[in-house]
């Protein structure tokens, strides 16, 4: 292992990207030694972020520049988009350097749902990706070499419903998602300008959206999921609805969370209802847990920040297991 | 019936109240004769509601004054809080004045259960009121006396479940309520700064929120709701959930609604997606619908603004229907 | 004159556009006859804006069909990108129809700075216009058959200053402008976006402004004008600070605003300071006024709505005054 | 100087409070030994921030249980209201702690004014405390006990100034202040609700706000300084306009800037425009320099972030000064 881990990043000048630079330029383990671009090749990256002006000094480099130099690099962090890292990860599975996706297109491991969702097409590769939700694949993904870091909305359905599995009769899981308006990226939608949706609320994408399949792969539930767009900038809130055949104390399941997450450096079990504000900012996943006995309905609230938890921090976890780095670093 | 209706209102200065001056200021067929404050008595409504100076010119006076003059006013509009109709309405019940209250304290036709979550001691007054839901109950508002206009989830939640009634075999229905942050008032809240609130997202009262009563006393139905506060001002998205025993074809369930609100001025059934900003400042709901076969769950999108159809705008609805004048006068 | 208007729209699925039509919609002397859109020709225009499904059932026609029944139509509003009215107008100019244009071209009757500024040609047609600011020239614009309604800022400033004229010996005026970004309009520009724009703040445009020539014009000041956008939908702020050779009595500057403004409708000198929020949704400019006497520094706190009297409101305030209707008619 | 800072914090429950604990957990160098409260007393101090939840586990203390064990505390912040220190830093001045004052009790070196604005009594203490700006009295600090941290506004207004001081010819410096709603605090002020202030906008104590005198110590200028309250939660842009006896090349003024702040961490000079995005979440503050040539006036736009660089940070920058650390230890 290096004394410091050199990465690049492709696709850095995102939300998540952004997000990403930010954790590393602090992370006392990681140097950030290229940034790769696309439209942004030959840029000073800090022009094109303005934050990070007087923070970062790199010029945006084309993918190949990056092949070219490969063998200095550790870990390649790829954060385009969806159905984009294909491509990319199949030039780079030349060489012998570490990959963590952010995006989904080697998150599911039934090639015919990831081909149709994210046009991956090289199965050989699929299996070579484990699923980076680092409370359900820690020990996995410490030997890992390449990790398929999960979607935001997927993230925290995931944690408000693992320490359930086996453990409840339930009948049906309905999640009412939630998120803030960056989750939708940067692209030039006209229901992304902020007159278009500052006032307003709306759900989309109702019976489709592509984050319950990775749900239904490690829960091995049939969700209902359907995702709203909230006016704010970041967070996520996932209102995870499960009918029970019969009811349990709301003692009985809390200890249930309790017991799953003590060891976990990134989850929260609160007596209050979770809201975004306490994590926003965070790496934290804050889970709270209700019993509505009059109608058999166990509701767990589950809130992220979609940047952090939800992708560039989760991803940075992701590599702290797999550095044998101590899981936290970095993210405090 | 007089050429124009004389109404005073009780309680003038909150988010619904003001909301019924702006309306009632602009009605064809109206005439604000009195505003009955309470610690604002003796000063100019306008200056405490700056948005209508020039636009109404009378001062906040007592209850016992209004009571002095009540035989020149043929309709009193109460917007006080919860619990505090109570003591006014048994003194205007002497006069031969009209009611509309925009409280909860008139609307359950249980007085146990009215009396539980408004104190509402009478039950022969309760019984004289009409529960103003204009969809539900036209023919009986128009002969009413008193109204009791429903509450602003109550409204969306109802609109959404009415045309299902008898038609489709449900196990069980979930409201997954969302709305803005008027909708809890002007109290002095921490929980409502600005700082607190508009980065935010939080469920609350999850599983005893009073307006899921009216929907029952309506519906017959047993209904999960779970209320949130959304970064807004106003609006409500009422996702409703109803898990059947079978599925329909989603153009079956449209039909359903089409031919329920066919002849209704204020409801609005769309393809798209209901969203709240087509809603803003009118006195529409609008109901989108969705099946999700794989899980037999009916999904109805319910839009409405909280402060108009929610409250003023549906309080005035009723006005026009007690006083057997076109519904919609006044309320586009 | 008409029992009522028949009136066309060219471009009406802007903000502005919009915010003409909600108005117009509900005005009782006007008829909308015809809609003319570029890229949405044969669209119906509700399901554009969905917001006014069931309010209006008009197909977005061409501006050629538009000219063919030209004579049936009594006014055309044009609220199109500023340059692209010339090439409109001067084919309208043909027919007897009155035109009200909302955008920039025909305010300025400097044909070299109108042409520079907004690519104006004809001079012929310039002269013709009658700059429609209603508080400055509201006789002229009774007489007029074609009127350029002022720009959002212009009226803000203008109607801060007029009062001051002749009165005051003025060293230097400098206008710190406030807006939202709708006025912004709604072109796919990425500080537009919600994730951009929501918590940000920042000076544009700081020397260049347009609208700083039309307050030039009328006022013969040569003005600062440094305009900011601020996150919130709607409204407009503009503080101007009047650096004085001598002081006045705050009362005697008053004084001067009441005396200017007595008579009219639609604007309002506030005790309080100005706040966008008691003019949203209305017509009206709110003026509050202070004198920082250690600084010889007069401010004047101007507040619109961007959308009504900053374009769609004065535009109707326009067409009012062109036909001899009340000028406030269906602005209330 | 011992391996770790022992700190106490009084009052840390506001924003400026919750911000500088934020930054003091993840010091290399420090250690939160006690936090004092004051109706909080024996709560826990994550209970009440439950963001801070599993990250800081300490209770209240009352100040007197501070002061039985002072001995053991190198340095004590102080953040409470303005007017609240004096009692508390009397008693403290008896023993040899360091202290960090958030407030302005002792931030102007004239004790009438101090006494008038802040309550100040105590001319002897005022005098034992440096004024903490950072880039204007590093030495001075480095060498301090007492330091009073500059205001929010403050803070960007003198950073857009110093480097102007005896080098242009200047006739009139006006401050067009905007700052998000965390800077008014935590207080239930009616103003200050989600419902009132999100989509609002107005200026408030135009002509008094004590900031102003922090800049007239510091620089001797006479500033006009009008404050603007942003429906944004955090950060400051400060537009400063200076009204010249000549004008001066852009260039030159922006290289008296690039000049002064060459080695100071923590100001960008900047090409584009300041926004605001920029600095949320770090300490620096942006400066970006236009010259209005037609009306001889230089503009500086000057962006902090109000609870960073203008509340907390800047008390750490101070802190680490204080104490011989690097100056942006913890703050990245």
């Amino acid at each position: 292992m290096p004394s410091k881990i050199k990465t690049a990043l492709i696709g850095a000048t995102g939300y998540a990207g952004q997000e990403l630079v930010s954790i590393l330029i602090n992370h006392p383990k990681v140097d950030i030694e290229k940034i790769v671009g696309h439209s942004t090749i030959g840029e000073d990256y800090a022009s094109i972020c303005p934050k990070f002006s007087e923070k970062i000094n790199l010029k945006c480099q084309s993918f190949d520049e990056l092949i070219k130099d490969i063998d200095s690099i550790d870990l390649v962090f790829i954060t385009v988009p969806h159905g984009q890292s294909n491509q990319l990860v199949k030039v780079l599975s030349e060489h012998p350097v570490k990959i963590i996706d952010l995006g989904g297109d080697f998150r599911l491991d039934d090639l015919d749902l990831a081909n149709k969702l994210y046009q991956t097409e090289n199965g050989g590769l699929l299996k070579q990706f484990v699923y980076g939700l680092c409370e359900l694949n820690k020990e996995k993904i410490k030997q890992s070499h390449y990790v398929a870091s999960p979607g935001c909305y997927a993230t925290a359905m995931q944690l408000a419903l693992l320490p359930l599995l086996g453990k409840l009769d339930m009948e049906s899981v309905l999640v009412d998602g939630k998120s803030g308006i960056s989750g939708a990226g940067k692209s030039l939608r006209q229901d992304l300008l902020y007159s278009e949706s500052a006032q307003n609320l709306k759900a989309y994408n109702v019976t489709g959206h592509r984050h319950k399949y990775e749900v239904q792969m490690t829960t091995g539930l049939q969700v209902s999921f359907i995702p709203h767009l909230i006016p704010m900038y970041k967070g996520i809130l996932c209102s995870v609805y499960i009918k029970l055949k019969e009811t349990y104390a709301e003692g009985y399941v809390e200890s249930l969370f309790d017991d799953y997450y003590s060891t976990e450096p990134f989850v929260r079990v609160t007596e209050e209802l979770s809201q975004v504000k306490n994590v926003i900012g965070s790496n934290y996943c804050d889970l709270s847990i209700r019993m509505d006995e009059d109608n058999k309905t166990l509701m767990v609230f589950s809130c992220i920040d979609n940047l952090k938890k939800g992708a560039a921090g989760q991803a940075v976890q992701n590599m702290n297991l797999m550095f044998g780095l101590n899981e936290d670093i970095g993210l405090n």
